[in-house]
């Protein structure tokens, strides 16, 4: 697992380092310096710098969203949907995608080395939010000299940075579109989420988050970990479509613990590869992110303060069957919207693929991103 | 935890213990002998024993139903339900409740000492089915003399043994009434469970099933799967409604992994309060009982088959919110008892506490359970 580790430090991306001297001021009241931006861009921006869209990642993304992964080595995790001639057509836009902050793929996080003392953060890496994962990408948006980007694109994890992104620089976004996800997360997400983090900790080769120091990896809780959430990311229909009862390579039950039904051995393979790529403590930090996020809290209890006279332009997406997301955390952002007289269309795609939909061949999806960030272009006159 | 082991083989009930010489064939093709049945009763069986209704247990269930639990001190789990003048009325019927095999309070199970080696049978204990613990109940309805039970009642795991008493002794079963269950275990049930039990085989306190022997469990684990379990007891609306976003004992969030929810809060007193009472092993061979479930499979692809010339009568009890055995799974098995042209009602309740709600003040499932006994204790000649 090397290779994921010097990611971290050393990443296989462009890299904005920012000094100690320019800190990044935390929800928490710390400050995150020196900052570390590791980041991926395709297609040209333009020499009005406006053909810009940023892609938000989710939970367990990173920036290689239409490029080969240099961990994994597969194709980026949208390039379904982001490249040449694609739904957002790099020939057209320019499309940056960075790693979160709390990520393990070379922006500042619990995997990175802490300078003072030569080995890697673990939990003394401060816990960040929604919004510090946004400001930080703001200092990249000023480094690339971009004064407003034409879109914000992202899903679920993705989604509430889009709507960060809306409320904290709306002046800045030109149009965002949050797909499957909501302004806060709900007591079920965070209940999944707090079984995760307790399956990782409770493995005690986690060591309190210092786990580099030993030189293992809590690799057995975080495997168990991703297998509840992936669960919860595939819809009870396409799990019976998929898998149903079947059988695993046996003709009949073992009566034993092993793998018999194929629903449990694609499980685990998840878990198993899982571990491969990404970071047990940037797993603890991204959720924690999400359970905090709450827009409305944000804004004196008011969802509709949070997109006071926003200029934004909105597109907001949800699936039939994510449970996760359901649409009706979609509705009571555009209720938000429209009590702000905000430019504002959804939709609501028919698939019973669950909230995994969004990374998928979904065809009104991509039309519906595609038409969304055309019209978008065509307002600014590009 | 001395007490929840001392409960394996020497319960505080009443116990049947059958000898080698009488093993229970399993349906793995194993012999189970020797076999001991803890069970519970209340009320008194008449002269014609023809007043007694078995109580069937879900997954974590026990045979203390209406009296206290001797490991927990708390009231038995259904005593809303079952006791002198409550909807199963103990002046009037005589209630049986026993441990199913593979559990740990008292009946055959791998906390138990296994004789020839003086120490828990373990992962030593042969895999067992819902089919298994039903012929288990069965040699003890024999020992109590009755040939025919009035009623057999059960919710979630104890409404799969209600079926597959209806299915394979429907002549001694005047009357059945599965509640919140299936015919099969689902793929995304199979999958919950299986992540459980990789929580509990992730622990290395769990020593491949050996622990006893090392003085040592694996409550880590073991608590992890029963938090991922739980969520799912409860509907997201439930959770929203009695912990939605609220803070425990602080004004904000601690910025940290401790739990700052109540929903957090909740989940771990949950995960460490089951582990006191409940043996890890027991779990994943309860589990995998569930998940080997499939009564059509067992009637070569047919579940109108199950029921063939059924003369039991059927009352099928779904709850609106429950995600776990969601209302077509009932509507499933009414369909195939239709087909047997059965005696059968089928009652949906509005509920949104999910699938525990079985266990909760229910008055409709109160008046539910008090009508359809009553009705089959008239047509009985009671």
């Amino acid at each position: 697992m090397a290779r994921k580790h010097n990611e971290a430090d050393d990443p296989q991306s462009l890299v904005l380092r920012l000094p100690a001297s320019t800190p990044l001021p935390l929800e928490s009241g710390l400050d995150l310096a020196p900052l570390q931006i590791a980041y991926q861009t395709y297609g040209t921006l333009n020499a009005a710098k406006s053909n810009a869209v940023l892609i938000c990642h989710a939970l367990t993304g990173d920036q290689h969203v239409a490029s080969e992964n240099p961990v994994t080595r597969k194709p980026g995790w949208w390039a379904n949907m982001i490249g040449p001639g694609k739904p957002i057509d790099t020939n057209r836009y320019f499309v940056i995608c960075s790693n979160v902050i709390g990520g393990c793929m070379g922006s500042s996080g619990p995997a990175n080395t802490d300078a003072a003392t030569g080995m890697p953060f673990g939990t003394d890496f401060p816990v960040i939010t929604i919004s510090d994962m946004v400001r930080a990408q703001a200092r990249l948006i000023d480094h690339l000299g971009i004064e407003t980007l034409l879109g914000v694109v992202g899903g679920s994890m993705g989604g509430m940075q889009v709507l960060a992104w809306a409320s904290l620089f709306s002046e800045r976004v030109f149009a965002a579109m949050p797909i499957a996800c909501a302004a806060k997360h709900s007591a079920q997400n965070i209940a999944f989420h707090e079984v995760g983090r307790q399956a990782v900790m409770a493995d005690p080769d986690w060591r309190r988050g210092r786990y580099f120091e030993a030189g293992v990896e809590p690799v057995k809780g975080l495997s168990v970990a991703r297998m509840g959430a992936h669960i919860t990311y595939l819809s009870e229909s396409a799990l019976q479509r998929k898998f149903g009862r079947k059988l695993q390579d046996r003709a009949a039950p073992t009566f034993s613990f092993d793998a018999d039904f194929q629903v449990e051995s694609y499980l685990r393979y998840q878990g198993m590869s899982f571990v491969e790529r990404f970071d047990a403590n940037s797993y603890l930090y991204l959720t924690r992110a999400m359970d905090y996020f709450d827009l409305a809290a944000d804004n004196g209890g008011s969802l509709a303060a949070a997109f006071r006279k926003t200029k934004t332009r909105f597109c907001l997406v949800s699936f039939t069957s994510d449970w996760l997301f359901p649409t009706t955390d979609s509705r009571q952002i555009v209720h938000a919207l429209n009590a702000n007289a905000a430019p504002v269309s959804f939709v609501e795609i028919e698939s019973d693929k669950g909230h995994d939909a969004f990374l998928l061949d979904e065809p009104t999806l991509f039309r519906t991103a595609h038409g969304f960030l055309d019209a978008a272009a065509s307002a600014r006159g590009l």
